[in-house]
């Protein structure tokens, strides 16, 4: 059967437009916001392409999962409350169950997180998502990139590089034991917004690792005019990917691998026994460096300087 | 050269967000805004493909410009006034030229509307643009699809079928004298945003005409319960059209043609005359019909029903 565009949303994308901030959700030219007292809007978009950010033949249910958590995460390093997103999707061809798939992916994420969805569009074409979010912060202080000091902690949440891994035993169809866990890490990213909403007041920076751990820290520390210390023995330990996979790989996922959507941040370090305090165990914090004076990021070893050959991820040098 | 995704936003795309509402532009992993006081947030949220929204050889400066241009009339539906936008542009490879071009023509049109560009996505794919629209309008009342009464008179901007007939031009590569405004008005449609702006106090409903007056005119009356009549010979009539093409076609462009990005709406007729004085002398603005009770449309000839056979278009229903 052909499903035109306007069946494709009744069926699929209509019905999530209830919120506090909608006055006029998905079906009008545009839809309406209210504004919160006392808040800022924070929004974000990130766009996702089939055999770019994924895997072609990924599961539906996994890109529209995705779609929304790289923008969530992002919401998370501003400190951000997640409110409503848009979506545009351009598909080659409206197929049901994908259709069906993807809209269960994406509203999954979308439910926990009380994200409503109040428009958007769907086109022919090649398979793209994008999603636009937004969220408020309150108006006295929101995160940023740029607030790091010479003194703080260098933290970071997660365990990085698990991601990378993941996608590594999808590509190579590895099947143990210990690469399911991994594989769920690649697939299904957490957007860490509670603890993004916890280091408004605590942390001086934050940012969310999408590229490489190495290569957003160099980001952050350009953007707050200081230098970043790390020291690599003290990044946290996958026992799967270490099953999995020798040292040196392991540490370059770690440092170099995509797709982690953990959150680096700088926090005093008179604050962190505040931060980890109470924190949610399940997603470890980790003081792996320092900030110092100067610019760039040093890894050290040990104590010692040591050095990756291979840097962040750029998708176009990288293509 | 090889141009890096950052290199592209520095070069390319930052810089051009700074406006009144904008508390951190590009550059960090979101935005944040500020909110107006006594007003609500209007969002819309369009994709442009390669193929499928414009032929894929179109210059990129029209590309950039109609990135915009079909979401700002989608805010000039709703009575609102452009503040801010996001992009999410998805490219086969990043060359010079055509950024620069594609650049040129958004900055172009966002400058016009004093909209700023607050951040976004650049990422490597088939070359496919979205581009999400924020503006404001008065807490106290915005346009919808959904107001229009039967008694109403029904309106229409501008010349519809012009831009059908302006591709059809581009397609064919007919170059008589009168091929030229023709082809403008497809490469460069004029979001109605000062006529939205005027109409939000007027008009009891509006919408703007992207996929076909008759079609688009439908969902105006399913939103608003009533039904429309139509005066075909009502219809602002195109010299260069009339020149290129035989009545039946400009009759089908006008009534089935997409593109025109004119808007449709509903005025009590005590007010037709408000609306007229003073009116800019570029933008005819004319009654073609009427809203009555009922449903649907129905197109009168002469005071006779009159069909015309073609729909709408719908993107997948089409292809």
């Amino acid at each position: 059967m052909t499903l035109g565009e306007f069946d494709i949303i009744a069926r699929y994308f209509a019905g999530h437009d209830r919120g506090r901030d909608v006055l006029l959700g998905v079906g009008d030219d545009a839809a309406v916001l209210d504004v919160r007292a006392g808040h800022k809007l924070v929004v974000a978009m990130d766009t996702i392409v089939a055999g770019v950010h994924f895997p072609a033949e990924t599961a539906p249910e996994h890109i529209g999962y995705r779609a929304l958590a790289v923008n969530l995460s992002d919401l998370a390093a501003m400190g951000a409350e997640p409110a409503w997103m848009t979506l545009s999707l351009s598909l080659p061809q409206p197929e049901e169950a994908w259709l069906s798939g993807f809209a269960a992916g994406l509203f999954e994420l979308a439910e926990r997180h009380e994200v409503v969805l109040v428009g958007g569009d769907i086109v022919r074409g090649p398979l793209v998502a994008t999603v636009q979010v937004a969220g408020w912060v309150e108006a006295d202080a929101w995160l940023t990139r740029s607030g790091a000091k010479p003194g703080d902690m260098l933290m970071v949440s997660g365990v990085p590089g698990e991601a990378a891994a993941g996608l590594a035993v999808i590509r190579n169809a590895i099947s143990d034991r210990e690469a399911a866990p991994l594989r769920e890490r690649f697939l299904r990213p957490q957007p860490r917004v509670s603890l993004g909403r916890r280091l408004r007041t605590i942390a001086h920076a934050a940012m969310d690792v999408s590229d490489g751990l190495i290569g957003d820290l160099e980001k952050l520390c350009t953007a707050s005019g200081c230098s970043a210390r790390l020291d690599v023995e003290r990044l946290p330990r996958s026992a799967p990917m270490r099953k999995l996979f020798d040292e040196r790989t392991c540490l370059e996922y770690a440092l170099t691998g995509g797709d982690d959507y953990e959150l680096i941040f700088a926090v005093p370090p008179e604050r962190v026994a505040t931060l980890t305090n109470g924190a949610d165990a399940g997603v470890p914090l980790t003081v792996i460096g320092r900030f110092v004076e100067g610019q760039g990021v040093q890894c050290l070893r040990d104590g010692r300087p040591w050095r990756l050959e291979r840097s962040g991820y750029d998708h176009f040098a990288a293509g």
